[in-house]
């Protein structure tokens, strides 16, 4: 079914291209990027302060068990002791959470965040997950199994070896991939390219990929006060300009635009 | 011994204040102010996503049990589900708040923010109320219970007529204070004035002041893009242009300048 289903939707053959706004919900300048660009893809932290600002758009549940920055941080929506450091909030690094966190506390947890979007009376588009924290196998193998209980799409990567992941987990998690019923991406990560010279890698980098179905990450944030918070912000705000570049904008045009919506009103009729 | 602890710290017949933070943890806006502002003194929203980054000052836990604004919004850190309204968020009024909560979640709840402050591995020197949800009479008894059991002074209002309050209120709030072994203050809450106005009122208002020992509440926020989405961002301005004025400065040189800390180590003798 997996390929089928591309098929399906007349994607054969073609290059299509999900924009995707990563880690909406965490910051104010994160979400105001979002309404500057207008483009509609993106995905919510539920235990971010400013997810509730964020209800409109082609947008899913950014599941999370990371809270990676010294500030702001976030605090785990259910109880489980595994998912929290001494303070209370979710670990700081993948290293913690993948030795600390049992299964069945990942399991609530993850559940509650998508039911905290539902609760906001609107309906995901798709799940995918914060830093690949739910690549742990045991919790990939949950992540697939909610994202299939809830008839909703979740990010595969059908390319794996583009993470660094822990000896065997590729494997591992090539096999939950393919026996998934749900279809696979290959992702396009900008997160590690030079803040400097991004959107000349974003021309060069997209006009160059050939048939296939891309997820694109980016983290596009406005660099305000409170944006520039964060170490990493350069790379936040060079998306933002990127993404505001005519040629960048040009080159995005030449693919089929994906939302989540559409993949998911299409697998719905498999699940 | 309640008013026999300020002869103590020898502030009888005299002026003295304490120039109180609030709010801080929910905002970076706020906890710039206060970084910028340099003065020692206000109180933490521990569940804001800013709370880890205000650990340094003369810093107390702003109890929590409202989340008012539509964003940034905050969620309890305990399960209590009288705490919390459909999309898992504190209650937004006052008035839900006072009518859902139970005693029980309420207490848990602010037990588990002075918990989460001390887990930062420093000292709280006080507990406050944010929007006075801790004022329904049971909740306030219980918040001066825990003020006693965690030895800290807390907040309480020596003239609680300058608030709105269901009827009867006043009356039972004044026995929960007489009754306690701690301090009161008068208030001033700079809150309702205008800010077009606001450093000349600190001015005149500061100036006037008899003897007697002030809690002076401001909210002061930088107006940036995120400290400007809160509809008060005017306030919270007025609050942090006003108080880097210098007539402003001056006039609050002029009282004896007073720390949680100096009433927390003094009441400590008692408790």
């Amino acid at each position: 079914m997996r390929n089928k289903f591309w098929e399906d939707l007349g994607l054969t053959g073609k290059r299509a291209i999900i924009v995707h706004h990563d880690d909406l919900g965490m910051l104010q300048a994160g979400n105001r990027a979002y309404a500057e660009l207008g483009l509609p893809t993106g995905s919510v932290m539920m235990p971010g302060s400013w997810a509730a600002e964020c209800r409109q758009g082609d947008l899913g549940v950014h599941l999370t068990l990371t809270s990676e920055w010294a500030f702001p941080r976030m605090r785990p929506l259910t109880g489980g002791a595994s998912l929290r450091d001494g303070e209370g909030y979710f670990w700081r690094t993948l290293e913690q959470a993948w030795s600390q966190i049992d299964e069945d506390d990942a399991v609530n947890e993850l559940t509650a965040q998508i039911a905290a979007f539902r609760a906001m009376g609107i309906e995901p588009t798709h799940i995918d997950t914060h830093m690949g924290a739910v690549l742990r196998p045991d919790i990939a193998t949950a992540y697939v199994q909610l994202a299939v209980e809830n008839r909703l799409p979740c990010l595969l990567i059908d390319n794996p070896e583009v993470r660094a992941l822990p000896q065997g987990w590729a494997d591992m998690l090539r096999q939950v991939i393919e026996g998934s019923p749900l279809p696979g991406f290959r992702i396009v990560d900008t997160y590690g390219v030079n803040p400097q010279t991004r959107g000349d890698w974003y021309v060069d980098t997209l006009s160059k990929l050939g048939p296939g179905v891309y997820h694109l990450i980016h983290h596009a944030a406005v660099p305000t006060s409170e944006g520039q918070v964060l170490p990493d912000w350069e790379k936040r705000a060079a998306d933002f300009h990127a993404l505001q570049r005519s040629d960048v904008r040009q080159v995005l045009g030449e693919f089929v635009g994906l939302t989540y919506q559409d993949v998911r009103d299409g697998i719905r009729q498999y699940l």
